[in-house]
């Protein structure tokens, strides 16, 4: 219900998601007004959809920490309270990303070894595959064994996720040398390179959209500032070349008959295509997507949620941050995270 | 000597700067090959450039620390020895950032009151004006008060550069509220508020790019990251936008059609036009322009390092900070800093 134009987009991105992946969804939120909307689609009447009703609605610009503590019924605890009592098996909104993360915490919990659940932001790249980058904003101060734990549950979701055997994992820093960064990640690297994992050294920003490193560490101040810039930036070069295609008779012609080229390009560009934001770490599923998520990117979310839940993935984080590999070095070993599985 | 295709681009844009903006030039390398190079512009040779020998230079890839040391001779520290002996009024290169760095505070040293120089980047946005970060890589681990000496550092050099009476300062975070963002954050957000500026509180990743801020103040890590993703994307962003264009022959046609749209929208995006990165806080005028630098970025970096001399910025900068405005808090005076120029 939190975000820009719900539930119109959420009840058509989840209609589309139970005709093609074998999921129920529960439809959380006003009970009267989910049977309206959802009324509007009669063709969707004997899909397996149910309401599940819940009073009160977090909006996009409250407090998160006020919101979660007054609103007991909120869409966002009655779902991920569907979630701890096994009744679902993930959590999807695409409300309030604070407070998803502050009621995420507080009703599932995180899982045995890990000290801060973190959420995981997945970016376009210029290569085939995109990249992840985690944390992006649950955690602005952290400690170096914080973004050890980011880098294993940030592999594991990739690997699950993506399909990529060894995902390439990298620390985000100001130049490629182990010297190069600020105290934090100077003390992460000696951390991460011990960890069984393809570490490749420090990544530098410009790494983020050339598809050269599949999982990118961070803190999440650092992580947040860079997916905003992304956004703003995005945003500026449209409204910039837009303008620039306008200002002559002929560029316009050229625009029209580009047009296609440019729907592919905003697609490309498109977050709603990769299906939102993991957080990763908790005892549970949840996916927070976009406030301006469409029905295609709630489809795109239910899916992940779907995957996320059957590849074992939190299994795995807790198996090998309850061994301590995150915080005590160990040997690489060669497939190790296979036998897990 | 230091950028990617050094001594051209420097020379060209040289010759270009000397026409324009009524200025003397000391050309800073090796003697010969200089000499060589500008004889190859046979209509610069009663134009005011002289050459001054340095045997040494510093590689782009270089490690800054150790090349400063052991290169005495080289084109960096000459050149900022002649600011430092008041031969010339500001120094300009687009060679290795950290050694030009290092080198200025060496030979330089920094102003009376200022802890950390700062090296601050000027940002296309799609308002008229640009935006500058600071600091985009000088300091890494700062504390709150550095922070406020950027901003103090920063606005003034807006003011002189972009003519802006009172620029808008902004605190790089995760949030508008005076409570979101880490704990440096958190902490400069309390010395910002009591400083004689335009202080609009934080601003947010996305606000670099749509002009709503003038002046935006960051420690050297969360920058130099957020300057390299500017430039990671806008790469990324060019290769698919070209990639989609070429895919069917319509959109061919139109690209044809608006192929002077984009070499304008590229212009926009140019870092080039706005000449080069300024050192604030050292006692003299250094810009470092981007290592990729073409002759009008050359060109464009003189006339910054003119205006940067002319305008008693760092007279400024003295002033305000040796009054420990940054450090105590005093209350703002409407126009203050005008009683100073």
């Amino acid at each position: 219900m939190g975000s820009d134009k719900a539930p119109k987009p959420e009840i058509e991105g989840v209609i589309h998601a139970v005709r093609n992946y074998k999921v129920k969804v529960l439809l959380v939120g006003p009970e009267q007004l989910l049977k309206h909307e959802l009324a509007q689609h009669p063709s969707a009447r004997n899909l397996p959809i149910e309401i599940v009703n819940a009073t009160e609605v977090i909006g996009m610009h409250e407090k998160a920490a006020q919101a979660v503590r007054s609103k007991r019924d909120s869409t966002m605890r009655v779902g991920l309270r569907l979630v701890r009592e096994k009744i679902a098996a993930g959590f999807v909104t695409a409300g309030n990303t604070g407070a998803a993360m502050a009621t995420a915490k507080m009703v599932l919990g995180a899982l045995p070894g890990v000290d801060r659940p973190a959420l995981a932001a997945v970016f376009p790249t210029s290569a085939n595959k995109p990249a992840i980058m985690i944390d992006v904003g649950a955690n602005v101060d952290c400690k170096p064994q914080n973004l050890a734990q980011f880098a294993v549950m940030g592999e594991i979701y990739y690997r699950a996720i993506f399909g990529e055997k060894k995902p390439s994992v990298g620390l985000l820093s100001i130049g490629e040398e182990e010297s190069k960064g600020n105290d934090l990640t100077r003390q992460a690297f000696t951390l991460l390179k011990d960890l069984p994992l393809n570490f490749v050294g420090n990544v530098e920003g410009r790494d983020l959209y050339n598809g050269s490193v599949n999982v990118i560490v961070c803190d999440g101040f650092v992580g947040n500032v860079a997916l905003k810039i992304s956004e703003g930036l995005v945003e500026a070069v449209r409204y910039l070349l837009k303008e620039s295609l306008r200002s002559t008779i002929t560029s316009q012609v050229g625009y029209l008959l580009s047009r296609s080229a440019f729907v592919d390009f905003k697609k490309r560009l498109d977050y709603a295509e990769f299906g939102g934001a993991p957080l990763l770490g908790l005892k549970g599923v949840a996916i927070v997507g976009h406030g301006s998520s469409n029905a295609n990117a709630m489809k795109n979310a239910v899916r992940v949620a779907k995957q996320f839940a059957e590849s074992g993935i939190n299994f795995k984080i807790e198996q090998e941050l309850a061994l301590g590999r995150a915080e005590v070095a160990v040997p690489a070993v060669a497939n190790g995270w296979d036998d897990v599985s």
